[in-house]
């Protein structure tokens, strides 16, 4: 039977991970953008973003852009895997059984 | 952008709304077939059973098959729709984005 991810199961978290794995790997992704892409507050993005990082599914890197503090996300490989496989159990439920 | 529906998302119920969306209307899915494909106890399917009951997705049918007590898992046509709706919004993230 397909097996779903906890971890990214979870509506916001498979939303963050949607979005990463979407984005070509040249282009980065600020904390920002996804705070108004899902339409959260900085405390719910950001302890969200810290279990998936905790799982080893994405990196956070704080840096500073024109002297302003800039947060970019980046997924891992891992990441990209667990979501490959979580995305293709769900297709498995959803198209099947 | 696609609404996840928050009953239906969970992992369990997901795949019991699965199960009963894929069976076709004449036939009939009983507890006891649901309880051995998902591998759960008599309590977490119940409790599951009921939040889905609650919701209106779905009706419990209590009954006697040759004196023996059997209980039956029916879809409902609200049911049906706010599954396809779920399906459609995670194929939506899933697939584009």
């Amino acid at each position: 039977m397909a097996q779903l991810n906890d971890i990214i199961h979870q509506p916001v978290r498979l939303r963050i991970m949607a979005i990463l794995a979407a984005v070509s790997t040249e282009r980065q992704v600020t904390f920002s953008f996804l705070k108004g892409t899902l339409g959260l507050t900085d405390g719910n993005l950001g302890a969200h973003l810290h279990k998936l990082e905790e799982a080893g599914f994405l990196t956070i890197t704080k840096t500073f852009v024109r002297q302003k503090p800039q947060t970019y996300v980046e997924i891992t490989e891992k990441g990209r895997q667990a979501f490959e496989e979580h995305r293709q159990a769900l297709q498995e439920l959803l198209g099947g059984a």
